[in-house]
């Protein structure tokens, strides 16, 4: 047995535990589901009275007792009549039953005097798990059956690990994760606002939030330019008519926000941008010397999210995506250009300090053949491109895992997967083929021989939707950005009020050279103007007073040192530059 | 008498004349109105059967032998009976009688047999016409008082200038300005499209397009910031809410797009930045030291516009403003900063290679004391304001004019005119003093002595709205693009195969140093693909054969010259690089 199947056993069984507790303290509460999660459990209760937080450590130590029992988890099976009387009065439990196929055999679970409809697997013994390598972490509300028109039910969850050392290591790096997380480092860092008045889910980026965007934008549409990416601009809206074209329609009518009239005709705010650029592909006729054509977008996207799912950054309304559609002339064309995608996907990873292995990964997402309500029916194409992809990754010698029925409705994908802080997975950048849009937009080109074929699309993204990979760094930096990203580059505090004009003028000076820099020159006393600077997070902090105005040389803050750098001030502005061009991630 | 008045006594009467000559071939011809225009006239007629350009000739014809009669321009007044006995079955007529005020004196002018319901002035005598210095444009539909449920009626209209070679001059200028015409110079030289099924008045830019416009955003985003611009994005969609509090709503609800429901709350299309600016500044406590704060944004505006007034990219439904709010503390710091946004107003159109006076022109755009609905009621706060405008002008030593009531609804506004190249002005970049806003969403600062202040605001265009002002420089230029602004900078020429991968290099190498360059190694003879260089209107133009191949200089094809220039190509590379900083807008 693996590790992951024992901890997976040994979470389950205390949810169990958990609902042992809970029933001791509240014999008429009633029971949901208590399935494993991540890193831990939790189980979903109706209870007769509300709970706080400070209500956990007596459930816990309740089920530390039962743990010390040694209780034995016994299965058994049942048939409906059978299982319906075992579950007497639970009526979310009678609910399960009645939905579960006919015939079939209806497991439970008894440990101690709990007994509970459950498929397992559990711990043969409550021995086998470790009482101190487990705690309750919180409570949160939770529709039953995740419908809001249902009641609404108190979940527990709980982490649950191997060793005390190991529950420890989890906590601190929640603990870690909270302090970085990217709304309350948005906030301290000044980086973006929410208003009510606005909207939900749609951020405001303040001068310094809007100048990390601004450099991710420049950088990643110079970069795509430099490998002759054709750079374009579309409008935000578009008619109906035209996602009823693209077939993005039925697929994505959920997501899309309700539609705009104007005269007699029907807008939507794009959820999209594909459409988009084939309408610019198909505005001229064009010739296989064109191709590849590698059509690119800074593109602001517009999908529809439940307000209770709104997120900071991460989950919004709105959001600006670098997205590029790439026309291929044939299969070779294709595989070389989801090469050279993924390819770019990782150099600009590897800006960002992201190594593949320890940050990312990759998964090859397949169709799946028997659904033609989810994917286009068309075998031999989905072969051929789901083929075309594992070559491609195999190729360039990256390890992948294969994903059955996550492919978009239009082909297979490949899915760079990135983890955040807490290690939780997520689709970071894409890159996509597709053999459906070429018919229904009729992508055509001329061939050498005059005659005319179907061309073949890749979707990529690159640098991702700027509000998220914004969330993502802010996290994964904790706010200490790399020089070429933070909004201030270099805080100048002066002494006293004969420094400042000093502070000013060499402020101007770096200013020339595209540095950004702030002067502090407030009454504060210099050591609250570099606690503060140091708030700020900000890579380089200068102390102007009579000693520095009198000399070539510059004593240099950096920024989570204690030592200062003293640096000849021209040599000091050069390294700099070099720094910012070449986006080092180093600060010395 | 000034020539100008003169002139306008000419076309007068000429409209007079030409409805003579229609009578005298349409003798049941109902007349609308015939008034001076621009450079000419016109008249509205209802005719029995339809007009076309062809017999516009003729009507010239007939309208020079009435001149040749020297035939005299009588004025007579009437009371309200006997001018409806005048007018007879005119029924157009009878009903701008019939509108008159009661007991106003109806004047009337008789030329030769020709009687019409006019204010003059005309020409004492025909005699006063040189019948060579007119001609009879064009012809258009117009409804009656310029109300579509109106009859519609035909419109001839005509130019008239006091001298043939004037008239020769207005009429080859029309003929430039047809060749100028952004709509066709945008689709020779492939800069934009539109997408019926996107949508009209949405503009597509294709990769050279997009290259412009990139290139002045980045322009104005570096040149803002550098003058101490805040830079920030905010979103394209708010609640109706936002525009409400602002007050903009009454006045722009009729170009406002309609409403999109989200859940329970309505969104629109934002039709301007302000309240989304104010919302940043507001959202925290903000101190005189951080005055004044210039937030500014590349922001995407949403404006109804009927689908017969769109017009290439000059009327659109959505475009892309440079948008800017400055929050200033009090009357004299907003005065400087009036003064900074004419600066930088300045620069950007010297940039373009536009000229004071020349190119552009002063206008102070006034309230009006009387017009409450108009304008928001606080007549010292206008004088105030009117008067810091006023003075700024003065102190930059500009010449203007003073236009009253062409206001904002929250302050009086200075705008920069500019001539398009058939001389019509139009407001290109405006800068806009506000005293309403502050207190509609309680703009306020706290000042030196801890006390709370209510702000001042200054709103500003810099580069204008994108669509619009690449439409005139597309014009202004004739499509022959400064280097800077140039989408493709350098063409290459292969002469035969083996010259191809020698043009390939060269073109890495000037990629290399950021200039745009296309090869053209297509099969087509040097002489076809000279020309169509040139048609592309590309700055500079190499021809690549055996000789270049073997030399380190190279043969330069400037654009629009004949000689070509010899020049190393080191030096080449840097003078280029050169003007491209410089944003120069000569070649040679």
């Amino acid at each position: 047995m693996s590790k992951a199947e024992k901890l997976e056993k040994i979470r389950h069984s205390l949810s169990h535990i958990m609902a042992t507790a809970v029933l001791k303290k509240f014999p008429d509460a009633k029971l949901g589901i208590g399935p494993t999660i991540d890193n831990g459990f939790y189980y979903d209760f109706l209870l007769p009275e509300k709970l706080s937080d400070t209500d956990l450590p007596e459930i816990e130590e309740e089920m530390k007792k039962i743990i010390a029992e040694n209780i034995e988890f016994k299965k058994s099976i049942a048939g409906r009549d059978e299982a319906l009387k075992k579950v007497g009065q639970q009526n979310f439990k009678i609910e399960l039953i009645n939905d579960l196929p006919e015939n079939e055999e209806i497991s439970f679970y008894q440990s101690g005097s709990f007994t509970d409809l459950c498929a397992g697997p559990h711990v043969a013994n409550s021995k086998e798990i470790n009482a101190a390598a487990f705690k309750l972490t919180h409570l949160a509300g939770a529709y039953w059956r995740g419908d809001e028109k249902n009641q609404m039910l108190t979940r527990i969850y709980g982490v649950a690990f191997d060793s005390p050392k190991e529950l420890r290591q989890h906590l601190e790096m929640l603990e870690e994760a909270k302090k970085r997380d990217h709304r309350k480092l948005g906030k301290e860092l000044d980086l973006f606002i929410f208003s009510d008045i606005i909207g939900k889910g749609l951020p405001l980026w303040t001068v310094k939030g809007a100048t990390i965007r601004r450099e991710l934008e420049r950088f990643i549409v110079d970069e795509e330019i430099k490998r002759d990416y054709h750079h374009v601009y579309t409008p935000d809206v578009a008619k109906v008519d035209l996602y009823k074209k693209s077939g993005h329609y039925p697929y994505y009518k959920d997501s899309m926000y309700a539609p705009i009239k104007i005269d007699d005709e029907e807008f939507m705010l794009r959820p999209m941008t594909c459409p988009h650029h084939f309408e610019l592909y198909s505005s001229k006729p064009r010739s296989y010397r064109e191709l590849p054509m590698r059509i690119a977008e800074l593109a602001k996207l517009y999908r529809y999210e439940q307000s209770g799912e709104l997120t900071g950054l991460i989950r919004v309304r709105s959001f600006c995506l670098a997205d590029a559609h790439i026309i291929c002339a044939d299969l070779e064309q294709a595989k070389q250009e989801v090469k050279g995608a993924l390819d770019l996907i990782e150099y600009v990873a590897n800006t960002f300090g992201l190594k593949f292995g320890k940050d990312f990964t990759y998964r090859l997402s397949l169709g799946n053949r028997q659904d033609d309500k989810k994917y286009y029916k068309n075998d031999q194409a989905w072969d051929q491109a789901e083929d075309v992809l594992r070559q491609v990754l195999k190729e360039i010698k990256r390890d992948f895992v294969e994903m059955p029925d996550e492919a978009s409705f239009y082909g297979p994908k490949i899915d760079i997967q990135m983890k955040n802080v807490i290690g939780k997975e997520d689709t970071a950048f894409t890159v996509q083929y597709d053999f459906v849009m070429p018919e229904r937009f009729n992508l055509v080109y001329t061939d050498k021989n005059g005659g005319e074929k179907k061309a073949i699309v890749i979707h990529r993204s690159s640098v991702g939707a700027l509000e998220r990979v914004i969330a993502f760094l802010i996290e994964h930096y904790a706010g200490n950005f790399p020089l070429w990203l933070s909004p201030i580059q270099i805080k100048i505090i002066s002494v006293g009020e004969t420094h400042i004009e000093f502070c000013r003028e060499l402020s101007k000076e770096l200013k020339e050279n595209k540095i950004r820099v702030e002067v502090d020159d407030s009454s504060e006393t210099v050591g609250n103007k570099i606690r503060k600077a140091s708030q700020e997070k900000i890579p380089y902090t200068l102390v102007i007073g009579d000693k520095e105005m009198g000399s070539d040389k510059l004593a240099v803050r950096i920024r989570g040192q204690k030592d200062l750098l003293n640096i000849d001030k021209i040599k000091f502005i050069e390294q700099l530059k070099t720094k910012i061009k070449n986006r080092s991630v180093e600060l010395e």
